[in-house]
């Protein structure tokens, strides 16, 4: 079995948000699978996807605020500034984190901790809606 | 081919340990595949998995030093203290390197480089036991 | 349909590098697939593979300006410094970064957002020539 699927994420400000309910509710399909991998890819380069705690919002707060004293946004060295200053941290922030997760599918779900949930990264103060390509195989 | 097996790796202290062994000895169906993808995943938020040096003790001690000094534990911006001081930051590096690694498998054995072998990093002081789920596909 | 190639890059000095048409001309198969996945696996531990920005060069050198001053040559905690100032912060950054992509594909092509391109991350003065494994499959 194969199958590929747009999900559009809905305009957010810079933080890290948890999207799993609205990602695995995109593809039911998964229920059908014994056996199988989710790949999820975000289709721009200054948002990101990551596994993280699912449970505490004071995490994803301090995602934020680690990430934004790691790449300061008035650093000397930032050649890159036309688009503002956040979007270079932006582009660095959304290399770290990576702009795509495989997660395995057994036995008709995914095969999550029981702690780790997906996460939505927007390192722009107003990015704009986001467009993740959800890809699904296996038997 | 499908598979998909739980590997339970032994508690460990914080720090990074090199476990391709470990690894490869729970697949020995990855000798049937002409090409095909070993894909591991660790079921927790506070550990994560890479790729680095295989031979070289101080590159993996030296590893440790690098991420305890980049996510410090007595930073002001951390929130989410209430269970302990290694474990915000333990979220934070589990992210940055990731929670699943995808490695092609040719001729029946993984195809890493030379100096390439696999890392549990352990980023809890005393995080216990870990999980990760192996999804193996092919031909 | 499975296909698995090694694409070797030629020797380039420390910094980052869009290498989407090396890459993507390396295998006219993907023509082919209506659905599928692209796997880039880079065979070593001091360079590494990531999406970002591929319009301005500038954003590519301030990867190089970030990385270098976030991992730096001479910090106190190095104990590997054996192979030059260079390689253990080569190591840290290959990890960061991360040694795979995995690339949907559609429609007979990479489904890549309208600014995302392939980077070669060499994070090695003189790193030498650098060897990719690619694994495709799909339908």
């Amino acid at each position: 079995m194969w199958l590929q699927r747009e999900i559009g994420l809905q305009p957010r400000s810079r933080g890290f948000y948890l999207v799993t309910g609205e990602v695995v509710d995109a593809m039911p399909e998964i229920a059908e699978l014994s056996v199988g991998i989710v790949h999820l890819h975000i289709m721009h380069t200054s948002a990101s996807l990551t596994l993280n705690e699912n449970a505490s919002p004071d995490v994803r707060r301090d995602f934020e605020s680690w990430f934004s004293d790691a790449v300061p946004e008035r650093a000397s060295y930032w050649t890159h500034t036309l688009e503002g200053p956040d979007d270079m941290p932006a582009h660095i922030k959304a290399s770290l984190l990576g702009p795509s997760l495989t997660v395995p599918v057994g036995e008709g779900r995914l095969k999550l901790g029981t702690w780790q949930g997906v996460y939505l990264c927007e390192h722009r103060d107003a990015g704009g809606g986001r467009s993740l390509v959800a890809t699904v195989w296996g038997e």
